[in-house]
Parts: C-alpha cells; structure tokens; sequence
C-alpha cells in the first residue's frame, strides 16, 4: 500500500515524501519515518475500502474555507465534473479529540462527517477539517494528487462566485447529475477516445 | 472547417486538441473522437454565420461570473475595444435542456440568448453558459483563442471593480461607442501601421 | 524627446514600441506610426514641463480602481514612497471630450484633474483615467516605467486594506510626509549608498 | 551580528544586501552604508535577546492587514504551526515619533507592543507596523526570511477567510497550542526525521 503525502510549503513549493507502511502504520519501505499525519490516513484506508491514495496539503483556497468553516459549495459544472456535491467541511474537532490521539481522531471525524452526512467517498474524494484544511483521496495516488489541484481550483472559483452572488450559487441537482455522471460511472461517456 | 477547443485544465495547463469535422459532425481528419462537446459548435456555427473558430475553458473568472449567474459588465475601455456590450450569461438551462441532447441544447441556449436580446455575434464575441463558463468565438482559431484571454482578462477587472464599486461601473454609451469603433467596422483608425 | 509607450496585453505580456516624434506630433525616428494615443502623451509633454517619459498601461489593479471611479488612497509607506497623496481619478469625460479629438481632449482631463486639484505632477507621477486606466511619466522613460509598476502595486494592496477596512484606511500626513521626503527632494536621506 | 535585509521591490522581485554592524550601528563588514532602516533592527536586538535575524519586507499580503490597521488572526493550523497566536499589529505611531528619530522609534513601537499586550517574541516570530508592513525575526538568518515567507501566506489565507466568514474565524486554543507546541519547545514531535 502506497501512502502519498504531499507537503505544501506556504511558497508554494510542492516535496513529496514517499514511504510505505502497512495498515498497522509498521514502515515496510523507505528511509525517513513516516509522517505524523500517518494516523490519520490509516483511519481513511480503513473506512473507505475502495481508495489506493491520499494527499493532504495547506493549499490556500481551500484552506480558506476551512479556516471560515464553510464548505465549498457545488456551484458549477468545473466542480460537477469532480465532486458529486458540495464538498463538506468537519464539525470542529473538540477539546478532547485534539489532546488525545489527535493525527488518529483527525480520521476519525473526518469518517464520521461521511458517516453522519450519507456521503459516500467514491463520489466525493475531498473533505475540508476545520481550521485545517483539505484531505483527498483517490483511485490511485496520481489521482489523489489530481483531486486536491481540482479541490483547489474550485475552492478558488467558489470564492470568487460568493463575492458576486452570496445567494444560492449552487447548481440545480439535475445538471449535477448530468454532469458528474457522464464522467463517472458505467453511464460514463465524456471524452476523445482513440475511434 | 477547424474546430479549435482548448481545454483548461484546472492547474493552468493548456491542452489543444484539433480535428476537422463536417457541419454534421462527421470526421473529416483527426485520430480521436470528436470533443463530447462539438454538438454545441455546429450550433453556433450553424446560426453564427461569419465566425470561423470558437474556444470553450474554465477559465476561473469567466466561471465565477458564470457561477455567480451576472453577466460581466461593460465596465471600462479594455472591455470596449473587444466586446460591444456586457458578456451576456445565458439563463439556467431547464431539466429538459439538460438531460436530452445536453450538449446541443448548451448550443441553443446561446443562440437564443443572443435572439432574445437582440445581440450581433459578430459585435460579441463571447458569452458565459449559466453554472458552466464561457464559449469565445472569432474570425478565425486565432481570434477566437485571443477573445477567450481577453474575456477572462476583463472578467477579472470587472469582478475587482465590482468589490470596489457596487453600484453603476458601466461605462457611458458614447465611450464604448468610442472604442469599440475606432478598432473594429469600417471606420476603425486604432493601432500602428507602417508608415 | 523620448516617448515611451508601453503597451500591456492582456495576458501580462509586454510589448513596447519606440519612436520618436516632435511636440508637434512629427515622427523624427521610427519605421511605424506613432501610437494612436500620442496625442494624449503631447498634452502631457506641454503641461507639466519636467516630465522626460510617459507610460500607459491597462494593468488590470489599476484599471479596476479607474472602472469603479475612485482614486488610490494613499494607505501606507508603500504608496508613500512613491506617490504623495491619492492617486485622482479624472471625472468621466463627457459626450463631446469623447466625440470630438479624444485622445486630445484624454490628455485635457488629465491635465484639469491636476490644475483643478493643486496637485503638483512632480510629486504625483501617475494618474487614473475614468473607465479606462493609468497614465504614469516620470524624470525619464524608466523612471517612468518604474512608477507604473509600482503604481499597479499599491492599487493591489489598497484594494485589499479597503476589502479589510472600508473605513479610513488613509495614512496620517505626518507618514506621508515623512516617507515621501526621506526619498525624494533636497532632504532625502533614505538608501545605502556607497560609503 | 548578522543583519539580513530583504528589500521586497513592488514588481516581486527580491534584492539582499548582507552586511555587518555593532549593535550601536558601526558597519564592521560591508561596502554600503547600512540600510537606513538599521535603527530599527538595533532596537529589536537588543530587546529580544533570542533573535538572530530581522527580515522587514512590503509583501503585499502582509501590507495589505497593515495599512488596514488589524491584525491577522489566528485563524488556522498553518497559522498555528508557526505564529502563536494573532500577529500583532501596532499602534498608528504618533507625530512625534514620526518627526524625531522615525526609524529607531520603529523599533521601539514594536517593542511596546510586545511588552504591553505580554507576547514572548520567540513565540510570535513577526508584526505588522500599522501602515507600513511586516518585521519578521528568526533563530537565524534563514529562519527569518521564513518566517516572512510563511506570514505572508498566513495574511493572504486570512484575508479570504475572513471574506468568507467574518464573524469568529479564530481557531481554538487547544488546536492552537496542539499546533504550535507539536512543532516547537521541548514537546515537539511532528516531523519526518531519519530512523
């Protein structure tokens, strides 16, 4: 199992430290330790079975939206395409999950906002934790890393539709629908395949 | 024919794709399938008689105007020498637009906008689909690309200058008169030629 | 006498043409016509006599302040070193300014904006066009340059202190004076000259 | 003693000088005179003993909270990795500490702010000088200029943030001090050190 972290330095410079460990957080490769957000990605690999990667960066859109402890909202067809409503943001974590286990519990309240929402991970491979920042994840690692330069991107335009238009930006649901599913799924049909 | 579609992708990366297909969509030259997008090119160049070129982003400020659902203002001279007018947002499409012939029906939705209001394409070279971003077009690949900057350019301005002025940053019939003439029609003078 | 002109394309690229021409507006030196614009430049040239170098720009921080019609308020050291007071904004030009000789009648308002306010161009290297953009000069045309870059730089931080703080942002004279005097006239001290 | 000077010029770019003085001011090493801002960087060394390098920069982020007159809150985890808690902003300074000794009376104002609100400078490694910009300190020279680096990331996130939502953007202590004291002070843990 591949973890992917991705550290995103405030001059937005992007290292990528690559190790491997297995699903008890044992180092099965690699030089360094792994990271100390490793927990909190043993808690994802172990909640949502069907993803092979997750990158966690401080990107500053979206950032900016967990720091107003607001989710990005679903407000045109750019974020349709990616994420199958808005992409939510945590409850704040309380004073207890901060002091104890905190990397673990950052899991945990991330699984517990899907749980408590109904959102199922496959179509929505992002979340803000509040006062943090955003976590995506992915079929593979690439795609992991493809998710959080998306998150951004939309976190970035949301932004700017809010300033102009602070009522009801989203988008209707069908034109949602339509969107999000002619790219994923078996109905799936957007694109330039070779004929 | 060209069909110019640039793809935005969300990190600013630029993709061209090229490929030449006929007024119904057959593939003339090109080893890939057509953009799922060119349903909506033949319309515009069906009812856009003198346009030869049309580029379709997600550019960010075209689509926070798009997102927001306002039309981008006349605000100033650098809108004026390009566009004779607001950049006009098409209205929300209907569920029965949307989940039947999707993508001809985003094609009707701007030809009808622009019959609605009476626009010239030739005079408005550009328009924002409502949740969606912009559609530019031209006198050739070239200029269509060319207006898909200048648009995104403006939508930028417009948004700050909306933040600063809420109220009436239209600019005054007569200077938009003004510079839209002096650089485009038969009575153009603006620029550098040789002497 | 040099004129600079430097034009900003919409995609931040810079081209600039050179060219020579007499007050009367008779090219001396160069292969294309003078600039549409070089009227506006000789107004300049006539009125405010120490001025060896004009730059227009359409740099988009300024020209969101020019489309919303207000000035650059003098915020902080920044603007300070630079610029000695608000940045004016000239009143809309009216129908027969813009109908009648308008890039004369550009330079006339710029000119009226300065005699109408007391405003000495020495000390104010720049100006806001209504609805259009700045017009910088300065003791040479790098100098000149120089204050369009800086000047596209304080619209940008003003911008934000004003998002920040709608109310009095401006500095107290005392800075003002302080800041600008320490750099410029018969009392400046500020720098790190040779020793 | 090293003094580290980065001159953040308006166009971005970012010019050091290096040179040496004592910290009544004589240069020791260097072929300029000292940046007329030493006085203030004296009074910073000899009141935070800890410090071993001053970086004072016009980042526009930064600036942009200075000349507004507010600090920047703590209003996140990137925040609270390196600030603990709001940066400070201080006081407009008045008349006569503008017109006598403005420089040395820079540091001094910083200095009162400190002492006055009881914030440990190494733990609150910059400020903001009301309408003027940023000083950022550091273990050592390299420390300082990241520290500048990361504040201005940190203004910018909060800017948004508080666009976004501005009533109560604060973090919680708890995540706060879990933040800042996982990082720095005998209790640090986070990180990827060799095994």
């Amino acid at each position: 199992m591949w973890f992917v972290l991705l550290i995103n330095c405030p001059a937005n410079n992007f290292f990528f430290y690559f190790f491997i460990v297995d699903l008890n957080g044992k180092v099965i490769e690699g030089d360094l330790n792994p990271s100390s957000d490793t927990p909190t990605h043993l808690v994802l690999y172990k909640n949502f079975p069907d993803i092979l990667g997750i990158v966690h960066t401080h990107s500053p859109w979206a950032v900016s939206f967990a720091q107003a402890g607001i989710c990005i909202p679903a407000a045109g067809t750019t974020h349709g395409d990616y994420f199958y409503g808005d992409i939510p943001v945590t409850p704040k974590m309380t004073k207890d999950e901060i002091v104890t286990d905190y990397e673990k519990q950052t899991g945990d309240v991330i699984v517990k906002t899907f749980k408590d929402n109904s959102i199922n991970p496959n179509d929505m491979p992002g979340v803000l934790v509040n006062d943090h920042g955003p976590f995506t994840w992915g079929t593979d690692p690439k795609n992991a890393v493809h998710n959080a330069v998306v998150l951004e991107e939309v976190a970035k335009i949301a932004y700017h539709s809010l300033q102009l238009n602070s009522h009801n930006i989203r988008m209707d649901q069908t034109l949602l629908d339509k969107h999000f599913k002619r790219k994923h799924g078996k109905n799936a049909y957007y694109g330039q395949n070779n004929k």
